[in-house]
C-alpha cells in the first residue's frame, strides 16, 4: 500500500491511511506501506533550502528532504501502535533501498528487504519512509518528485506481494484530467503500455518510472482513492486488459514544458552528440529534439529540445561551455506545454495523426514539434493553448462516451 | 562546535553559524560541527505526535525526533558549501554513534568516527545531526533533552579535538540565572565538578551527561555565545581552575521539580529495593529519596522522593503495580522547586549548610528535603518561591561582588 502527500496531509487523514492499514492487515495480508511527506512538507522544505542557497548542494537537499517522508511513517506507525497493532517504521535505507549516488534523481540499484522481511515474519506491519534510499557511497538519497510509487513498486517486487496499491487524492486514471474535462471518465483497466505513455506526455496519477518498473518486474497496481472505497483503476500487461482495444483510451497534457533553442549550431560530425551527452551526464530529461538542417554545406544549423521547465537551469548550465566554444546562441521559452493523445488501439488506425492536427487546426492552436510512438501522438502548444487543446481533442474522439468502455477483468482476482 | 536551537534557528542565524564554522576551518583547523534542530522543531514534532497518539511509542517517536538536526545539518552544510568550502552533514548513525536500544533516552555504548575521520582527511567540514544515533538493534535513537551536547562531546573524545567548543544562547555560566538575579556574574573558568553539580542542580546551560562524558574523557569544554565573540566560560579539570577554590560558585536552581509520595509502606525488607529498581527499570531519574521510619516495629512508613516533572507519568505507571499489591497509596506533587548553592570550596568550610538555613528562614521559605555532596547543598521548595530563594541566597553569598573572582588560566592556551 501507497499513501500520497494528501492523503496522510493531517491528524485526521493519517489516522484514516492507518485505519485502512490495519483493516487490510485484519484481513489476513502481509502489508507494508509506503508513505510520503505529509502535504507540502517537500515543497515547504525546498523553499527553505532556497532562502538560505541559490542552488542548495544536492548531496544535502536529499538530507534535507528525506526527513518528510520519516515523520509520516513515525507519526502513522505511532496510530497503528495505538490501534492494538503492532508496527515499525523504517528509512528507505533500512528498508533495503539501494540506489546510484545521482542525489535529488537517485536510480534504485537493489532492494534488499531483508529486515522488511524479518518484521512481516514476526506479525508486524512495515512502514517504509517513501521518496529514498542509501546510495552506495553511504549517503542519503532522494528519487526524484513521485519517487515513493518507485519505492512502493520496487518493495512489491522484491517481496512478491500479491499487488501493490497506490492510495491517492483521485478516483484513479482517467481520460483526461477531470479538472480541464468535466466529463472526462475513470478507466477501470489500463495497460502497462498506455500508462507509460500517458504518465511520460504529463497524466500525474502515476509516475513513469514507477510504472516501467511495475511492468518490468510484473507487479500488479491498483491506484485508488485514499478517501472511499470506489474501485479505481487497475494497471496490468496489454494482453489482460481487453477483447478489443478502444482506439483513444486518453488524452494528456503538460505545463510544465521549457524549449531550449541552439541558434548556430556548427554542421560538424559530434557537435550534437556533445549536446546530448552534455545534457544527459546533467541528468537532464530531453524530451522533444528538431534540428533544423543547414540550407547549404558548411552552414550552421538551429536545434530546438523541450525538457521539464524544473530541468531548464541544469540544461543551461550544461550547455553553456559548448556553446561559448562554438559560437552558439542559447535562447528558452518557459511557456511551453505538450498535448497528447494514448491509445493502444492507434497501432491498427493510422488515420489518428490526421485526427489531431485538423481537430488542433479548427482551434487555431499552432503545433509547434510533434512526436509519435505507436500508441501515442504529443504535439509541443503554446502552454496558455492546452486546456482548449485537451478539451477538443477529449470531444473529438468521443471519450466521455458510452461507446468507448472496455471490457474488464473482474477485480476479485486479484485483490 | 556545537551550536544549540536558538543558534540556527532561523536563515540568518544558519547563515551566522555556518560562518563562524568557516571562520574556524580557515584558521587551519578540522572542524566536526553538531547541530540541533532548529528553534522550537523538536516541541512542534513533539506537540504533533501527541496530537495523534495519547502515548506515541517511544521507537517511532526518535524517527520522528530525529528528522529536526538533519534539517539543520543539511541546510547549513548547503550554506557553506555556497561559501567556497565542501561540507557534508551526517546523521548520528552516519557519524558512528551507536546507543543501547532505550529509546528516547540512549545511552552511547559507541562512536565509530572512521566516517568522520575520512571526510576531515578529503578536507571537509562535518556537520553530525545532534541528538541521535543508532542503537545496536539498528534503530534510530535519541539521546534525550540536550542530547547535541552528549553528541558534541563524544565526537570530540572519539576524534581527539583540542576543545569542544558549545556555542548557545546565553554567554555563558553565570553565578546564577541572570533572568532571575540580574548583576550575576559571567564564570570565566569552571571545574567539571561544579559544572556537574549545577546541571544536577538546574543549571540549563550545560547538559549533565555531556559534562560527565568531558570529564571522564578528558574533554576540554568552552560554553560561548553563538551571537558575539566575548570569551563566555571554559569548563576544565578541577586542578586546572584555580590557585585558591571560592567559597561558593553559583546559586542554581530548577521549578521542574515533581514529589511523589508512596504513604504506607510496609516496613518488610527488599519493598524499598523493589521500588528503587522499579524506577530505574522505567528510566525515571530519583534525584531525592527520604523515608520516614516507622514508628514502632511492623508499621508502616511513608516514602518521597522527587523527580524531574516529566519523569511523573512513567513513574507513576512504574509504581502501580507494586502499590496495588502492597496497599500502597501514591500521592503526587507537581509544584516543587529546587534550590542549590555550588562550590569547590564548600569541601573546606562545614558552616555553609547553616548559613543557606537562615538564609531560607529569613525569608520564611520551607525546606521540604534536603541532599548535599561535598561541592553543594540543594533544598527542595515549593515552586513559587524558588526565585526569592536564589536572589537571597546569591546575595547573602554575595557572588556578584569583585571579591570572588578566582584566577583564571589564560585563554590563549587551548584555544
Amino acid at each position: 500500500m501507497k499513501f500520497g502527500g494528501t492523503s496522510v496531509a493531517d491528524a485526521e487523514r493519517l489516522a484514516r491511511a492507518a485505519r485502512r492499514i490495519v483493516a487490510k492487515r485484519e484481513e489476513g495480508h502481509d502489508v507494508v506501506a509506503v508513505l510520503s511527506a505529509r502535504g507540502r512538507t517537500t515543497d515547504a522544505l525546498i523553499r527553505e533550502a532556497q532562502e538560505i542557497s541559490p542552488e542548495p548542494d544536492p548531496r544535502e537537499m536529499d538530507m534535507l528532504l528525506s526527513t518528510g517522508e520519516r515523520q509520516s511513517c513515525a507519526l502513522c506507525a505511532m496510530v497503528i501502535n495505538d490501534l492494538g497493532h503492532r508496527a515499525i517504521s523504517l528509512t528507505g535505507s533500512q528498508a533495503g533501498i539501494v540506489t546510484d549516488t545521482s542525489h535529488t534523481k537517485a536510480r534504485i540499484v537493489d532492494v534488499r528487504a531483508d529486515r522488511i522481511e524479518d518484521a512481516l515474519r514476526q506479525g508486524h506491519i512495515v512502514l517504509v519512509a517513501g521518496f529514498q534510499g542509501v546510495s552506495t557511497a553511504r549517503d542519503v538519497t532522494t528519487l526524484g518528485r513521485g519517487g515513493s510509487d518507485t519505492t512502493a513498486v520496487a518493495l512489491a517486487a522484491a517481496v512478491g506481494a500479491d499487488v501493490c496499491e497506490i492510495y491517492t487524492d483521485v478516483d484513479g486514471v482517467f481520460s483526461a484530467d477531470p479538472r480541464i474535462v468535466p466529463d472526462a471518465r475513470l478507466l477501470p483497466v489500463v495497460s502497462f503500455e498506455e500508462v507509460l505513455e500517458m504518465a511520460a506526455s504529463g497524466a500525474g496519477v502515476l509516475q513513469l518510472r514507477s510504472v516501467e518498473y511495475a511492468r518490468n518486474h510484473g507487479v500488479r497496481i491498483h491506484c485508488r482513492s485514499s478517501f472511499h472505497d470506489e474501485p479505481g483503476t487497475v494497471v496490468v500487461a496489454e494482453q489482460e486488459t481487453v477483447v478489443e482495444n478502444p482506439l483513444i483510451t486518453a488524452v494528456t497534457h503538460s505545463t510544465e514544458e521549457a524549449r531550449v533553442t541552439l541558434k548556430g549550431v556548427p554542421d560538424t560530425p559530434g557537435v550534437a552528440g556533445r549536446i546530448t551527452t552534455a545534457l544527459a551526464q546533467a541528468n537532464v530529461n530531453v524530451d522533444m529534439i528538431i534540428q533544423n538542417e543547414p540550407v547549404s554545406e558548411g552552414q550552421r544549423a538551429d536545434m530546438s529540445f523541450t525538457v521539464p521547465r524544473t530541468d531548464l537551469a541544469d540544461a543551461r548550465r550544461a550547455l553553456e561551455p559548448l556553446a561559448t566554444e562554438h559560437g552558439v546562441e542559447i535562447a528558452t521559452d518557459e511557456a511551453m506545454g505538450k498535448v497528447s493523445i494514448v491509445g493502444a488501439g492507434m497501432r491498427t488506425h493510422p488515420g489518428v495523426a490526421a485526427q489531431v492536427f485538423a481537430t488542433l487546426g479548427r482551434e487555431d492552436i499552432n503545433i509547434e514539434m510533434i512526436s509519435t510512438s505507436p500508441i501515442k501522438i504529443s504535439c509541443v502548444i503554446r502552454g496558455d493553448k492546452v486546456p482548449t487543446a485537451v478539451r477538443a481533442l477529449h470531444a473529438a474522439f468521443a471519450l466521455s462516451g458510452e461507446g468507448t468502455i472496455r471490457q474488464e477483468r473482474p477485480f476479485g482476482e486479484f485483490h
